[in-house]
């Protein structure tokens, strides 16, 4: 978290923390809800307060978010780029990868009226950077813009095109065959109308060509062309600021149920694509502005720690470290000598150290034996006896020699 | 947070968190909880799921870190010092300085069978030290065993203690005469018996001689000895550890119906004792040992973070920041020049700064005044031609001169 936050604020984004809580109408505000959420209620409510307006855990930080910027709209700065990094609760059933509560940390940029382009480069871009830092093995970004789709049904001449996306939206986990078939025997389309449609939803490429292969469909419409040129200047930026992360332009992504309008974002595993995206995202014309009567679109995106952080854990990839952060344990001799000691561990720890003092007067041995048992690295003797002097013990070698409280330090 | 997290670390406490939301009978598994609980439910949940077991977010980090002790104790190493940061959520009634959703920052260790004393003293230190390094002006300890009053109540012959431990419990909110009148009214005890457990409540002292204020009460019982004798080893402690702390050793001091068994600690501003504590904890026998039938004393202190920061936004007192942790623009002259502006930002960032570039080509004049707006400080001109040279504009001086983004530094 301390990792991704760094890079967060490389960028320039500014840290805020919205409640957990949200009035149900909030949540629900945006229309059609693909996520379960919890609502919540005291225990001891009397009958006349459940009549009161409900009250909700948040399933994504975006959707508080936007509630956040128009209550705050007077004295936010605008374009206004803001992280969050908080959990969110959804009343999923568990299962690999998937946590009924979980991190995520999100950064968006919210602007008044018109948010420039450059925003939709930049957002995917700073989530690479973090994820590249932490680790965790390739990650492929698929990048779309939802005018591709929507302007290449339009101009296929269809007008109930939401479950069109939906179904080629699931490309990447039922392939070819099973867009053909949905298509053809959930809406009953024609096999030559439906080819049509895969042929744009097959379309992968990893820099701008794309747009020329889009075009040699020959299908046009004015959402199409914007989209694509949209889409040219997302993966031009992001291949040149990231030239080692691997950026797709797939036609395919559209995200769901969600309320994204332009620029997609869908981030997996490269090695393990079934594992479900670890970082998602998008350009939302309007999540904030029904509450003032502005315009205030946005562009957003979200890193799935949690469920990084269980396919680390199971996987035993994840870098654990010394069960403690004390890097100084230093030893009680004897009860009389508790304010000595007390004293001891002070000054190193006003010195910066993190310093634990044993609690009693126990066997020196059994002293030790905590500290190597935690993987504290440095056994502090104080004088045990008048005139005798401090000593460290490095536990890693085992060499033991005079120290001064005062100016001891750590020997990398 | 990031203060407090140190000065946790800096005394050998790991991190840990726990979920949110615990099953609701491990929280109500203490018995009498004063603390208002909220129960969550998934909003589509058909009836027949209403009848699983019930979930709910937990009230503090206590009870859940005794429930994460016992389930994992075998990976555990004893004794085990632990911090969480966590939210907690409580039913009650929003007012000045109560929240129903807010931080606490809790410190905690527990052992096997046996905990020393050391901690009881080491716990309160810690707090004190996090409080110190907040700046939100003198806040005063107090701090008590439960054992005195107890031991003193049986040694007075009284076998219903609890009831009258509640009412002196009320001394700093009451008064001398508001803790005889309810002694008096609500359990019918004569002024006699009610003036000498005042004379105890009443005992208040920076040092150890409360211990002979109460011997000369004349009462004597095992328990009161043993609270007196843990209390002065506490208060000796703290005494040397922060001479220049505000330490009170209090004897009204219980804590109401929480689940403390020895030790008790209450942190108060000192100018605002009214305000409520910021600071609660002590120590409990046995939260966790329950569940896997071993004895796990513990001691802990909770420091209650929303509400020292609610005090110090309404009192205008928190140090307020820039409105971004940007600290340098780099200004965007023309379209022809965004992939060379990219890499001038990348390049500054990728040695350490925090740098926005500025997004679309408008007029300079709006680039520097959207830096001025944001409170960044330093303004970074790009060659707008070929042959020029980087330059930079500190915004505080207003001088402007050439730079070279592999070497620019900023000069305090």
């Amino acid at each position: 978290m301390d990792h991704i936050r760094g890079v967060f604020e490389s960028y320039g984004f500014c840290s805020i923390e919205t409640p957990s809580v949200e009035e149900l109408d909030v949540l629900l505000a945006k229309g059609e809800v693909d996520k379960e959420i919890y609502a919540i209620q005291r225990l001891q409510a009397e009958e006349a307060d459940k009549s009161e307006s409900r009250l909700a855990l948040h399933f994504d930080v975006t959707v508080p978010f936007a509630r956040y910027v128009a209550q705050h709209f007077n004295d936010l700065d605008f374009p206004f780029k803001r992280y969050q990094m908080q959990r969110v609760w959804r009343g999923e059933r568990p299962q690999d990868g998937r946590f009924r509560e979980f991190y995520q940390c999100d950064i968006d940029v919210i602007n008044v009226d018109n948010l420039p382009l450059h925003f939709d480069a930049e957002i995917p871009a700073v989530a690479m950077q973090c994820i590249t830092g932490l680790n965790i093995g390739p990650v492929r970004l698929h990048v779309s813009n939802r005018k591709i789709l929507d302007g290449y049904l339009a101009g296929l001449g269809l007008d109930d095109r939401v479950p069109v996306i939906r179904i080629l939206d699931r490309f990447d986990k039922i392939g070819s065959d099973g867009v053909m078939k949905a298509l053809n025997n959930e809406l009953g389309m024609d096999l030559g109308l439906a080819s049509k449609c895969l042929a744009l939803a097959s379309i992968q490429t990893g820099d701008t060509s794309f747009a020329g292969q889009v075009r040699d469909l020959g299908i046009e419409h004015e959402t199409l062309t914007a989209g694509l040129d949209e889409l040219s200047f997302v993966i031009d930026y992001l291949n040149r600021e990231l030239p080692d992360a691997d950026i797709l332009a797939d036609l395919s992504i559209a995200r769901g149920f969600d309320y994204y309008t332009g620029t997609v974002y869908e981030g997996r595993f490269t090695e393990h694509p079934g594992f479900g995206s670890i970082i998602a995202g998008g350009r939302y014309d309007d999540l904030a502005g029904s509450y003032i009567n502005r315009k205030l679109p946005g562009v957003g995106i979200s890193i799935g720690l949690t469920r990084i952080f269980g396919k680390m854990v199971s996987e035993g990839t994840l870098p654990v470290g010394r069960k403690t952060p004390t890097e100084v344990l230093v030893v009680l001799p004897s009860e009389e000598k508790r304010t000595a000691v007390a004293e001891t561990a002070s000054q190193l720890r006003n010195r910066g150290f993190k310093v634990e003092m044993f609690h009693g007067p126990v066997k020196i041995a059994r002293q030790i034996a905590y500290a190597s048992k935690k993987g504290i690295p440095y056994v502090w003797f104080p004088p045990f006896d008048d005139g005798q002097e401090h000593e460290v013990k490095d536990m890693t070698t085992g060499v033991q020699q005079s120290a001064d409280p005062a100016n001891w330090t750590i020997t990398a």
